[in-house]
């Protein structure tokens, strides 16, 4: 049977003070809704987004899933009946997109306590260090007997820990039912999503309620809480590198990127920054103020202090990519330096060939991109320029100081500079 | 009637181990005693800071505001005493250049809370989460009943939260008559401000105590110190940026000036540090490791990673300042690109103009700096070197690698740049 | 009477997830062991070091003290008697090379307490925050009655605040003797070290307990728990610094080595990194992302932001290094400036020299370094390449662009580059 993730989204976010909509500002790089739809898309078969009016980056963001738009903001059970389509006969869960970092181990741990079959209705609980003013989950033994709001609660209920972490799941057929059923006789005339548990209950139907781990609960509806938000997604990702073999000097200076791969025995410097798409192999050196994404870096390659790879960019086994030097689209066979200095683009450099200091592919004539290649055990003087398209053979020479804008044939020497004149000093 | 603010810079700060008297030390880019003295020039009419002998530096900081110099060190009132010839009729408010931190909105409330007319003298008082062995203020009622030292105090009065935070307030007459009545016939032999609390209370006088926030109050007697005090001062405004609509991915990573200004919607990146003068626009996005100073960078410009802007920098709208480029004195305009290991000194450039990498802006000839300017949508091959004064017109090329000594006019291709050679390699 | 100290680091430290041996792990760019071996340096006659079988890495590390090999994994009583043959008569202390903090000054306490005479045993015990698992040190007096682990001891014990940090220290002819008769009778059958207490105290022998400070004694296991002995490491080093009048703008985010050496009114801004060897004189400035190592920098020099000193970099008085600047073996004279985008490498420069922006020395032709030599107040235009061996003599000026292969003469001009030309621009 279809499981189905529904994904509220259409909350606009006044507090974050933006032109944005909430659900698309960012975690490690990464849309709030996306790190949901990333976790969905590997428990759910199907999974639909619902936003406000106007939200064409959400939808963009949630492609190729299915998309409901809310026009009315009439309350969280309506924003979820108008996913109602998608629903199937399977397990429907509701998550928010304003609670970007429950994890896949918690959306099974939900399917699983639904499909034990006890209990037709499974609420996310968790157990914050601070309740603060959450909702407050009342228990009745192994069940939940009902959801109260901090404000309606007793000192007794505000004294209980485990609190309404904002995420449910029933089978389609039940969900659809209760979302029918649910009124809205209250203050602000709303449809509330939690009201099904009350409804639930008076169906008979248990209800249990999950502890969640709470840094994967943290809301985010300020600039600030996604700033926590953000600092609860690194810790758990340094914790996770360090327990597999890599080292991080300084972690809590380290930002990793949703999608960061790194092999173990590798080392990491203080001030790293990875952007999405990094694959590290083992046993790689990265040091410090370097900032990697969208590339491959292969065992034994040292990198940086102050190396910038870009998308594009593959650094070889034992190579390496020094300080101020920059690689994008630029592919550095095993034991090639490039250490000081230099700018590689859409470059390929051969094994064991040594790019000097202050060396700048010349990729781009105004129009285009285009290509350059350097052999293998290749010898690129400083301070030249590469003026492509044009290629270096194997074990070639490029003087110090030269613009080459015509290939040069293995082996050979590629001179392009001026005669060295000197004149008595004037003034 | 005017109001004054006397400042107490005087100390040496033994414990800093510095050749800089105490008040010179900085926060935030900016000495201990000016951050004092911009949140006085918002509230009060005068302003007189009182230094030690030979402390040039701070009358230099101080400037244009009134000095007077403690010549011996006979304590806090004896301090104050000596720049009674700066007191008028209105409200003299006394801070102390160790207590930085002291914003416009607690000398607001201080003069307010005198100005209510109930109250002839008014504390400044903290609760510190940990009150240690400050001195305790002893409140009867709705009014302060006595200072209490530490070391004299009661454990019932050390069991007091409420402690004394170093500045006070009260009507010029007053505060003449009671420093003129301080003695000094205690264990040091010094005379102490605080003195006047029990010489107002014998007059009959009732004395006032402000509840200021604890961070606002901090002392800086240590270098350590002086790192708490600046700590308090990045909270205090990565937090007001963050109120404001502007993301910190790391917000523990970003360094601001006391003058640093911050659109809306403006994303920055972990590792960002702001020097004085930076105003930033909205909508802005400033990558990891970038240095920012002096600057202006206007909406929808894309800046860094390890962008340096320096005085006089000013980024135009939708332009992009990338990785290992520098401006200094240095107009970019809308759309135009300086992406790559880059010197752009004393230099305009024209809207959607492309700066190639490795452009060096000759500006210093050894011995005075001039001008580059660049027109609208020109194209700067790559490592090439601009020896100003020269300009490069509307639309032309310079090609890659060129030494460009003389103007380009419009439209045209400026090279300077030898023919390139091919040799067999030797050896 | 010798003095010796062994080092236990046979442990493969299998929680670290590594192909290294634990305790060739870094902190603060030292390996573990290292750091025991520079603190015991100071205290002890001899060191022996116990290491695995089949760790050269370790043995090169302990160079060129001695090493002795525990072939088979027989707990740490047995892996202490393999160094028994470098016992001495005076004072062996036993240290973890995974407890790698321990300091000159607890050794020295350590050795003291047991010249005291009065006891014939010191164990090194911690009061830590947490006493969680440790083993309990439960006292009789003045003396250690027994150790207890976690595990077999009662609530009361658990109570118990005073922990195993896990060194001792006894008189040689006490340890040889003890050592011999410590049994394997458990559910490892191991020989532990700790079961020595009980052999003392059996011949009447009193056995006393220094309290270590906590932070020396954190053990290391995992990469997580190398992260927070490098944070304590770093915390020491930066209080040490704040204590001495150094200033750190953001403490938290400058990492030293631990050999930095840094003088009195020193500024160091955010996001500094120091490598092994950084000797910093007073009155320095360090500004933001700095990376420093193998360098002396000299009083009044201002560095950074985003400079790179590296192993051989010599910065004389008033010197400046700015941004994006690299210096290899590079010495700058008094008041020389090399501050944009520049490599110095195995070069010699003369004081009040200007380094222009861009200027690469080209030291590496592709077999050996040669040297660039520059004289005083001379003037290197920017963008201009020396390729090594090459001198530019004093007052000498170099044009901006210049590839310089000869050497110049003191007060002339070297000039190496194409004329300018300019073209109509095509397409």
């Amino acid at each position: 049977m279809q499981s189905t993730a529904i994904i509220i989204a259409a909350g606009l976010g006044t507090r974050m003070k933006s032109a944005l909509p909430k659900a698309a500002h960012k975690i490690a790089g990464q849309p709030m809704l996306a790190h949901l739809i990333r976790a969905a898309e590997q428990m759910f078969d199907r999974i639909a987004v619902v936003v406000g009016p106007d939200m064409p980056l959400l939808e963009q963001i949630a492609a190729p899933h299915d998309v409901a738009v809310q026009h009315e903001r009439l309350g969280t059970a309506h924003a979820t009946l108008q996913a109602e389509p998608f629903f199937g006969e399977g397990p429907v869960a509701v998550f928010y997109a304003d609670n970007p970092l429950v994890s896949v181990e918690t959306m099974r741990a939900l399917q699983e306590r639904l499909n034990a079959g006890d209990a037709g209705l499974v609420l996310l609980g968790m157990t914050p260090p601070d309740p603060a003013k959450y909702g407050r989950l009342v228990m009745d033994g192994a069940y939940l007997s009902r959801v109260v709001e901090y404000i309606d609660a007793t000192d007794q209920e505000r004294a209980i820990p485990f609190c309404n972490a904002g995420g449910m799941a029933a089978r389609g057929a039940d969900m659809r039912d209760w979302l029918a059923r649910v009124g809205n006789n209250n203050a602000k005339n709303e449809y509330y999503l939690t009201d099904i548990v009350a409804l639930a209950r008076a169906d008979g139907v248990n209800v249990a309620a999950l502890d969640a781990p709470y840094d994967e609960c943290l809301g985010v509806n300020s600039r600030a809480e996604l700033a926590q938000a953000e600092a609860a997604f690194q810790a758990r990702a340094r914790a996770r590198f360090m327990a597999n073999g890599v080292t991080l000097q300084a972690p809590e200076t380290v930002f990793f990127a949703a999608d960061t791969q790194i092999g173990t025995d590798t080392i990491i410097g203080p001030h790293v920054v990875f952007g999405p798409g990094a694959k590290i192999a083992a046993n790689v050196e990265i040091k410090a103020f370097s900032h990697l994404e969208g590339c491959v870096v292969h065992s034994g390659a040292i990198i940086g202090p102050y190396a910038r790879l870009r998308p594009g960019a593959d650094v070889g086994e034992d190579a390496h990519v020094g300080n101020f030097v920059e690689l994008k689209s630029a592919k550095l066979g095993k034991g090639a330096k490039a250490n000081h200095l230099t700018y590689l683009g859409d470059a390929e450099v051969g094994p064991a060939t040594n790019i000097g200091a202050g060396t700048i592919t010349c990729n781009y004539d105004g129009k285009a991109k285009h290509k350059t290649k350097i052999g293998a055990g290749a010898f690129i003087g400083s301070n030249s320029a590469l003026v492509a398209p044009v290629s270096v053979g194997d074990g070639a020479l490029i003087a110090a100081g030269s613009v080459i804008t015509e290939n040069v044939p293995e082996n050979s020497l590629g001179l392009g500079r001026a005669r060295q004149v000197v004149k008595p000093r004037k003034g």
